[in-house]
């Protein structure tokens, strides 16, 4: 089982088929199965407008946390509805949350969202070798 | 309308709701409703595992580019089920699609990747500013 930082190896030369495919050979090793999972689980997350609000709008407070007293107006739903898709995100990892007598209160987890950041530049540094 | 970059603007505060909430402010403008829906979009098409490891699969490719006939054996998948998800990669601005006599090549769009990943390094980018 590889971590979600496989796609970050360094290139190698991977067959891609046992029939001797038609095309160019991979450079290097694509992401396996288990760790696909892994990341489109966290872009799951982050496949609902809503969600990306809310996580922007976490991040663009001070600090990098907010009460979900104040999430509540700038996305026009309710405390329920808010607090149901705070916990995708905090389940993905990308949110973490504490709870401060009343209200909630959440962060983002800048490590989660930096890995992804690299995982995707990564994905796109793709050079012909030959 | 914003542009996808509007998470990278730089930082300014702006009032998080009308009645002068309980909590931190804002220290830069989240990410506007349209904004959202664009980066949401995106996001869904990674969200599903087959299509992350396609992506994966063409971006290891020499030279970034892929057959959709070297595809659907690594993903043990037939090729209509393939192309689909290759259809929704390509809607989704992450990967261009070309017809090459029978077969369809497809290849990684660096920037559309790159601008992902900024975007998400960038919402880290939370700084307390008091």
């Amino acid at each position: 089982m590889t971590t979600t930082l496989a796609l970050a190896d360094p290139p190698r030369t991977i067959p891609v088929s046992a029939s001797g495919a038609c095309c160019a050979p991979l450079v290097r090793e694509a992401a396996d199965p288990q760790t696909a999972i892994e990341i489109a689980h966290v872009f799951k997350a982050l496949s609902d407008p809503t969600r990306v609000r809310l996580l922007s709008i976490v991040a663009a407070h001070d600090g990098g946390e907010a009460c979900v007293c104040d999430l509540t107006e700038p996305v026009g739903l309710s405390q329920p509805t808010v607090s149901h898709h705070l916990k995708l995100l905090v389940e993905a990892g990308l949110l973490t949350r504490e709870q401060r007598g009343k209200w909630g209160y959440y962060s983002v987890v800048p490590g989660a969202l930096n890995r992804l950041g690299v995982l995707l530049t990564d994905v796109t540094a793709t050079e012909p070798t030959s």
